[in-house]
């Protein structure tokens, strides 16, 4: 079973329920022409299913292997990544003065679900080059970039992020690794990194690894972190390879999933030190970091995405093909397909629904963060900016949730078959579990939310989305379609929840932070359930009304008010738990601590 | 990190959320003594403690192997299950009259829940001999019994239970396996069985096959099927073992988890013919089935509950002993235990309030099933035969889920730790994942619960239970206690929502089936989480009130609490899924199939 790219699902979500044919009729996308949309999404299809998703089982099966200090890949990795790169996959959203095709990261943001729709293992490695590639371009100096952006750009080289360390995981500003300052300006750095993905690897000459490290005067926690790149290998001035530099894999996890992605405790310094160069200033690393981790966390919920996907569609066709049981009312020997059972169409349906909202969620994170860094009206840029960092948490979060249900769905749809790991369902299963805790665990994006993100401007960036979201619910009232079932009722009721759930958190995010921390997961589900549901509607209704082609748009409609029926109708009762059910989060001591 | 059993939690569970303690008050327990319970759980606590929990994670590294026709188990498998039926374990519930304790079966599925936390996959073996011997004291000849019982009630020999073609899984009525008479009265049996737990091993002399068959004449379907006990090694008639039988074991499964409870693929029947002896009447066999099943099925809900308590006790030690972060107000240099915060705590309880809430159901229906056995009184015993029967397909799929969710939880509570293997909690991940699909899926239970058991009497059983609750309900109500927050209001609108769910489906069983099935996942969802709250709610009062040392009873009340604000709370919408979801599911032909 290989993975087809869903292009006409995914340009509705670009084109309608993410805003970029608005966005880019409104002129925020310069000269980018919107029709090439399509063919680039089926060229990614295509390689994508034609290389990178026939090397997904044998990447889990063998896994990389560490040797005598170097990581080797799976068989075939190398290979494909070569052809990745050399037919420009890893600078399509890349800075064109350094190489890159400066295409929208909503296109790249599309690409990303189907590189980790294909091979989630594979597609990690350049998820977190583009991250390095951001931090450089934004924050580094004109001399490094002139070294290193256009190596990164193109893929020839790849980045790393290093943050973590045993004692450091969420809590960052825990970091030890400590650096020096070196005479000719650059630094010596030591310490040890743990989880680091992809920090060796046999795919390309070099690595640039980008190091949180602590100078020996810094002050205390995320105010004294600093952030360096270290290459693997130094740079002459003529942009040839130079001396190995003192930074070593000195072990590698055995994982749940992603096998085929190297996961590396790094040592640095055992020899001298580690040669680094500042990026940004001193004492400012946790800025640049967040540059790095934005990208990232959207990026993590688009892996979220692709594996959901890719778990459809591998148990839509069991479900077509596997024959058990005969429909209600239907009788004789033969047997039918199991999608004929109500409770299989509604395991689909509820993958289906699912996927398609994180989707849209995501690629409207993707369009705020385009219109937020190419639009130059300050207010269009102000409220792109505020967006987007709302948006963020949600769509790394409620995204990667999905891609366990629904991974957890494919496996279920499959029965016993499921269980074995010749079938590949298990394989998502496993996959799909670490993106909800890398790039900040889902319990650090609620608190990001519900802290930075709804408290930030006393909450006008969400009642500004609520404004929106209002908007499409009222046409969904006003269509009368009866297709959409009670869902123009479920969205109704779920932005008053959430509204009236923003307003309680708002209110006690100062005056008592607990009951607004106890509440923040139930939130942020809220948030995502609402806002998926008002997507997914807004996608039916341009489906009904559009003449690009998509079909019947009964499908869609069908989609929108199962989301709303099954998943949206919670809205009412996660306001309640965010409302009432601090005061025993609150009291759980007595018995977790018994 | 080992396992102990939650002795405080088990007894007032069994004794008051299952009713276990009243039910010997009325005497349907016959002179069995109520003040021994504590003393076999603590011991089956110490045995779990001290030889199965060790063996969990090698069990898991290794696996079962196959080698030239033989199954070899994990190193330390067969020694300790000569200890642990040594012991007695084996016995525990087994007839007297055949060597066994005769203890309640209450008592049993709390030992049972024991063994999964400790080990799931070595638990697995005697879960399915217990089931065989259900089977064959129930529908055997006497001769049958007389040659095998003794045998598998000490645990001597194991049973294993044979449904299973590669064309009839959840439809077992299109197995094809063949049983020819034989001119002495027994069978010979031909055939292909997969996905059998234990169909090899080297732990016992004897294994004792039960094996569904069809004979030439049957008709077809389920009512053509036979049952019929193939022992691994004939048995002379002085009870030494004679010739090999021609059942063998061809393959094994590699699997998502249980690596160590060998999954086989059996050939019957290559050299002549499997001997078989049939069990019950001809064509008959569903009903054999049905009564090793529904143990089965309870024992698999046990499962759920076992796993979950482990991966709590797991994620609970790691939080207390984590440091990482703050809580909230506390500033300085040293970092807090990561249950100070409220994100995690919210994990912990919702992870100790579903395995508890799961828990009770499990053992309410183990006690049900006891009194059905016993009691004289033919209203008595019809009651709890209803009761026993509606509860089981409750009890397998909402533990299961809750085995799954809190073993994602565990994951999730240690944040990257958790994705690596060495840390264990990703193991209780994998292994969890078979439950919610053997003996019957999830959805199988659902569809069993909304036809059969909700049908079958008009509703009778559901509005008996109905009644017992709301009684529940109304002591929260009445009991004024600030402690229980919203709990009585929720629990007062979840069985609301319980009852007009249960009417919309019975009004639509005949009329509209589809409509009735598209809704039977949420359904019984909305019951299980129904049902959880109140019982949980029921075990909180018996804290409060009783003076049998549960220690401080506002632990119990908070952690009703929590489930009824977290969980049950979700009731109300899962009517409103129940009752308007049906359409969408029937028209999702459009978007599946396009």
């Amino acid at each position: 079973m290989t993975y087809r790219a869903p292009i006409s699902d995914m340009l509705l979500a670009l084109n309608h329920g993410a805003g970029l044919k608005d966005a880019v009729g409104a002129g925020y996308y310069g000269n980018f022409d919107i029709e090439i949309t399509a063919a680039i999404l089926e060229e990614a299809g295509r390689f994508a299913s034609e290389v990178l998703a026939p090397l997904n089982r044998a990447g889990d099966q063998h896994g990389a292997r560490l040797d005598d200090g170097h990581v080797t890949t799976a068989p075939g990795w190398a290979d494909a990544y070569r052809r990745w790169t050399a037919a420009g996959w890893n600078a399509v959203s890349g800075p064109e003065d350094f190489g890159g095709q400066g295409l929208p990261l909503a296109i790249n943001a599309a690409c990303t679900e189907i590189w980790s729709a294909a091979n989630i293992a594979f597609g990690l490695c350049p998820l977190l080059t583009l991250s390095a590639i951001e931090a450089l371009h934004t924050h580094g100096s004109d001399a490094l970039k002139a070294i290193y952006l256009e190596k990164l750009v193109s893929g020839d080289w790849t980045g790393t992020m290093q943050l973590t360390e045993p004692q450091a995981g969420s809590d960052v500003g825990a970091l030890r690794s400590r650096a020096e300052r070196a005479p000719d300006g650059s630094y010596r750095i030591f310490g040890t990194k743990i989880f680091i993905t992809y920090g060796d690897h046999d795919m390309t000459e070099n690595i640039v690894h980008f190091v949180l490290a602590r100078l020996p005067d810094a002050p205390a926690g995320t105010k004294g972190i600093s952030l360096f790149l270290i290459p693997k290998f130094l740079v002459n001035a003529d942009g040839s390879l130079g001396a190995r530099n003192d930074i070593h894999v000195s072990g590698l996890e055995h994982k749940l999933g992603i096998h085929a992605s190297p996961t590396c405790t790094m040592t640095l310094g055992d020899d001298g030190g580690a040669v680094g160069y500042l990026i940004g200033e001193e004492n400012r690393g946790m800025r640049c970091m967040f540059t790095m981790m934005n990208q990232a966390r959207l990026a993590v919920g688009l892996e979220g995405v692709g594996i959901a996907e890719r778990a459809y569609q591998q148990a839509l066709a069991y479900a077509r093909e596997r024959r058990q049981g005969r429909a209600v009312g239907v009788s004789g020997d033969s047997m039918d397909a199991i999608i004929v059972h109500p409770d299989v169409r509604r395991m689909l349906m509820q993958m289906r629904a699912l996927t398609a909202a994180a989707r849209s969620i995501c690629y409207a994170t993707a369009v705020a963060l385009d219109v937020a860094a190419r639009a130059t009206d300050p207010e269009v840029h102000a409220a792109a900016v505020a967006r987007g960092a709302l948006l963020t948490p949600i769509a790394k979060a409620f995204s990667t949730d999905t891609g366990n249900e629904v991974a957890s769905l494919g496996i279920q749809v499959h029965g016993g078959m499921g269980f074995i790991e010749e079938t590949g369902a298990a394989q998502h299963y496993r996959d799909a579990r670490i993106t909800s805790i890398y790039e900040g665990t889902n319990g650090i994006q609620a608190i990001d939310l519900v802290t930075r993100k709804l408290g930030a401007d006393g909450g006008a960036a969400v009642r500004a989305l609520l404004d929106e979201l209002s908007k499409i619910v009222a046409r969904v009232e006003a269509s009368n379609d009866p297709a959409f079932g009670t869902a123009g009722t479920r969205l109704r009721d779920a932005l008053g929840s959430l509204e009236r759930a923003s307003n309680w958190i708002l209110e006690r995010l100062t005056s008592s932070p607990n009951d607004a921390l106890a509440g923040a997961t139930p939130y942020l589900r809220l948030f995502g359930s609402t806002l998926g549901g008002c997507k997914l509607a807004e996608e039916a209704l341009a489906a009904r009304d559009s003449s690009e082609g998509f079909g019947d748009p009964l499908r869609y409609v069908t989609l929108a008010r199962f989301f709303a029926e099954n998943v949206a109708v919670q809205a009412p009762a996660l306001e309640r738990t965010v409302i009432d059910g601090a005061e025993a989060i609150n009291s759980a001591e007595a018995i977790l601590l018994d």
